[in-house]
């Protein structure tokens, strides 16, 4: 028997370097589409995954930092976090404004130029509704859009690329209520399926993470609607057993 | 410009209910491959991403459960565990034999016979291994097997798939050290790229998750290597801040 593909993971190659200021929506556009063609490769249903740094530094979300000055990350991690959770050495791990729980409140000093730092776009929820609305604009495509950024896990070993940023796609689908195969009720069947696309994109970005972008083919459809991490995916501190 | 596919996630039907005893790489390859066949679908270098419930279930992890006996939950759970982390109302989280931090212990209701509960493997990459070795031997080919579950995250809501047994495929890899595209140094560079597979694959393996494997084509082949779970993605209380 042959399996037919479920899913379809692509790299988006050729796309430079961002600035403050870029149209994050026409760099993609102009990465996916034969220039001066009425055509475009992407199609309705498609998910565009776009990593947190390209988002940041087209949103400005760039600040000087000189790592070398006492207590310098410090200070930047404390004006982006509301909330101190552990320390370790260098590492901090804070809740952001945004209520992500992750180490240094997000905060990049890699594939940025030498005595800057990217910070998290103030809304990555906003961020991607803005793509996804120029893009349609532009191609005339219905494609959802995630944010992605990379985090680490209380209890593993090793980053995964997570959801910090969404729209026109789901990001948690629930399942609870479902009869499973034997008829009884599913348990623990709320899926966060917008980290879950973000984790398979990665897998395509490259040793050095130079790709930005991928797009994710496939997705269950019903899975297409509006989405908000802020709204579904970020834990309400009052549900948590660990902050 | 037309990207390529880097990844593709196809998944598996055709596989019917897995019994105590059951031969489960013969099940795969059944699946898989032409009855009388000496080609087989599968390629070298094809990750096999089976949930741990058909695998629980092939090695006789299934015991008697009736939930309706007052503290046969908990007492299931603690036999399941070295520690208890967190309990409210009916949700424990403890953490397993094998090191795993996950809701009750990663004992399973759904999808099994009434009256019954099914339990972790007792060694998930040992039994990854010996789906490898099984395959290889009757098939010729040189795949990589994740096991894999779902679990709850510390901060985030919904679930997602992650890995708790490997064999053939690294659980993390280190690009500590590589330069990025600026020439700096790299951070938090240690990708858990086992559980990444094991979200993406969850994608394709339906609303019921009646199908209980798939098949990622196209992963770095650089990632194929000897792997382990406990040996590489089980976080070391030591390291841990947060039990």
């Amino acid at each position: 028997m042959t399996p037919v593909p479920g899913l379809q993971v692509f790299a988006v190659e050729g796309i430079g370097e961002i600035r403050p200021g870029d149209d994050l929506a026409e760099v993609l556009a102009v990465a996916l589409c034969e220039p001066g063609s009425t055509s475009c490769w992407l199609h309705d249903g498609d998910v565009l995954v776009v990593t947190q740094k390209v988002v940041s530094k087209a949103e400005g979300r760039i600040v000087d930092f000189d790592p070398e000055v006492p207590g310098a990350k410090e200070a930047l991690v404390a004006s982006e976090s509301v909330r101190l959770l552990r320390r370790r050495g260098e590492l901090l791990i804070t809740e952001t404004r945004h209520g992500f729980v992750c180490a240094n409140a997000g905060i990049d000093l890699s594939n940025v130029d030498a005595g800057t730092a990217a910070l998290l776009p103030v809304d990555p929820d906003l961020s991607a509704r803005r793509i996804r609305a120029a893009l349609g604009h532009r191609l005339g495509v219905e494609v959802a859009i995630i944010i992605s950024d990379t985090f680490g896990r209380t209890w593993r070993n090793g980053v995964t690329d997570v959801a910090i940023g969404i729209a026109g796609i789901a990001g948690v689908v629930d399942l609870r209520g479902t009869p499973d195969a034997t008829g009884r009720v599913l348990e623990a069947t709320e899926v966060c399926v917008a980290d879950e696309v973000a984790a398979a994109a990665e897998l395509v970005m490259g040793k050095d993470r130079a790709v930005p972008v991928a797009v994710v083919r496939g997705v269950d459809p019903t899975w297409l609607r509006r989405g908000s991490v802020a709204g579904e995916i970020v834990r309400d501190p009052s549900g948590d057993l660990f902050r």
